[in-house]
């Protein structure tokens, strides 16, 4: 099972790929891909594209995982969100993978416990998880990779309890 | 210059194809995407790229024709519509497209004159400008033209006064 996990945007997409092998999670590889906000949307919606699909045939990703977003203030920046998630879908098709889907409580509970913290906690949880991660304290990206997890640790997630 | 308008949607996705020559209008298709609203999210995704690619490839289509959705009560309706554009930006990213975007008032104004019509008076002015199509009273085909003509007429739009 190799998951790739993403944070899409269309400035900013966090990713990490996590291979799960014999019960052990390994990081293989986390980052994130920058786009020139000055570019078309078409332009970005093709960069995003071609970012993930080489990731995918050269990791040889099984599963994708990601977070629901919910709506904000803007609903057209909601709306181009979904672009970036059509081309996942697409993905997801195109070679054959399983997507996981997780509400960002989900997330925020599977890595620290509690379903309500913050970004920063959630961080704190990743590095000590992966302690040899180097990173500017990017949120984008260990959000990302906390999205990995989940995808990862999806049978322990089923028997935790959501009600709280 | 050949325009593909396309209504999306995951069940039913209304489209045509006008081309524009020498400053006359030419239906030259028409029709729709139905799809299994049974089948996962992923494969519709997959068909709706793979329907709309042969179309374009098929028909040398130069410019792409939508029309920017608004918030509805089902946020995640909405952002699953974001799926589709994102097919769309991609394809236009992939084949060198132009895309036109309108509002649907933009729309009704530009095809009745009047931009608070309603989907049957769309559908009549269809039926006046193009009396050879054969189509069932399908809104969403006659607004996929309405869409089209939209791209083909845009010179003409852009003398309109939205302000009323």
């Amino acid at each position: 099972m190799i998951i790739l996990g993403i944070d899409p945007g269309f400035q900013f997409s966090g990713f990490s790929i996590i291979k799960k092998e014999n019960g052990k999670i390994i990081l293989i590889e986390y980052g994130f891909l920058k786009m020139n906000p000055a570019k078309h949307l078409s332009v970005r919606v093709g960069e995003f594209f071609n970012y993930f699909e080489q990731k995918i045939t050269f990791f040889n990703v099984t599963d994708i995982s990601i977070e629901t977003p919910f709506l904000g203030k803007n609903a057209q920046n909601f709306l181009k969100l979904g672009y970036l998630r059509g081309i996942l879908y697409l993905l997801v098709n195109k070679y054959n993978l399983k997507i996981h889907e997780f509400t960002p409580r989900q997330v925020k509970l599977s890595i620290t416990g509690f379903g309500g913290a913050g970004k920063d906690q959630v961080a704190r949880v990743v590095f000590q998880l992966f302690p040899a991660i180097k990173l500017p304290n990017k949120y984008d990206v260990t959000d990302a990779i906390a999205i990995t997890l989940c995808g990862a640790w999806q049978q322990k997630l089923n028997t935790l309890d959501f009600s709280k």
